[in-house]
């Protein structure tokens, strides 16, 4: 992806995270980016076009925060790479602030604006099934659809204290310290066989 | 309250349910209310006014109708209230639907409107108490920080499941079912002494 066009998306991450999805207007953006509006619409042709590609945008770049670093020889640890990949969400960082702002905004804006719909589920899945896939490597004797529910339940809870964190209804630590033991509560009813149906 | 009055705060519901807070503009409030926008002055002073009523007349109307039925003679049963109170919150009539969507856009709007902050927060601190109250008559042996945690998280997953809903990434009744487990996942733990630090 060219330089140009990945700094247009971080611009565009930064325009929701500010001003809302409605507040993304092509001029604006551009002059954020620091470049004209015929370089937005060569990119990404139109409006639609760049949510579509600021989604995807703050998907891998949420891959890339709660990715820890390369496993050191010895044996990998399923459950704390779970709690890790999910924690990593809730941090006063700028990127992360900024990312999951821009996130939240995309998801509430999806009542409105029908066209973000598709993309926001097929996101939301492959996140779910990242999660799902965690979950089985640490409980392998569980059932897949019992790993997906937990799965599913653990990033909307995610979801919700992360807007609660950026609403003032939540201080940080708090929102962290509940997911972790969610986490808890979730692997403890998979490790008796909690029921999927 | 003078339902005029009533009147205004249920049209401001639906104007920010179709249009997002952002979108909510004192003279399409008139309009859609059918009143002057001096009425609205006079009864609400500012955007801020109205804003803050609303929030109260969406937390209000959320408690009635999730509250079920009076109870019949015979015992009351705080689990099935507990499981009657939140499901409620996910039913596809139009009044959860606005408010539903309401609530949520309030939520992610207060990222970017401070002045909307103390108040949810305050709504969102009544909200757990009530569903603490309940876990805590579910489970009289536990302590008030499990209840309290518990329900911070159960809360917190019904917004994360609802904007799921509204936003086209999760069917109902999936959503539904996620709920229902989450809270025999979260009474269980409960009910074995699940640690509140």
């Amino acid at each position: 992806m060219s330089d140009r066009r990945t700094e247009i998306l971080r611009a565009a991450t930064r325009v929701i995270a500010r001003r809302g999805v409605r507040g993304l207007r092509v001029e604006e953006l551009a002059a954020e980016a620091g470049v004209s509006t015929s370089l937005i619409y060569y990119h990404f042709n139109d409006r639609a076009g760049i949510l579509h590609r600021t989604l995807e945008f703050i998907s891998d770049r949420a891959d890339r925060y709660t990715t820890g670093p390369a496993p050191q020889d010895g044996p990998t640890d399923p459950r704390r790479d779970l709690e890790q990949i999910l924690l990593l969400e809730l941090q006063d960082v700028t990127e992360v602030r900024e990312n999951s702002t821009a996130w939240g905004e995309l998801r509430a804006s999806a009542v409105f604006e029908p066209e973000l719909r598709d993309d926001l589920a097929r996101a939301t899945h492959t996140w779910v099934h990242e999660i799902a896939e965690l979950l089985g490597r640490a409980d392998p004797a569980g059932t897949a659809p019992a790993h997906a529910a937990a799965a599913e339940r653990l990033t909307a809870l995610l979801e919700g204290l992360s807007v609660r964190w950026l609403s003032g209804s939540l201080p940080l630590a708090h929102a962290r310290r509940l997911l972790r033991e969610a986490i808890d509560v979730e692997t403890a009813h998979a490790g008796r066989g909690g029921r999927a149906d």
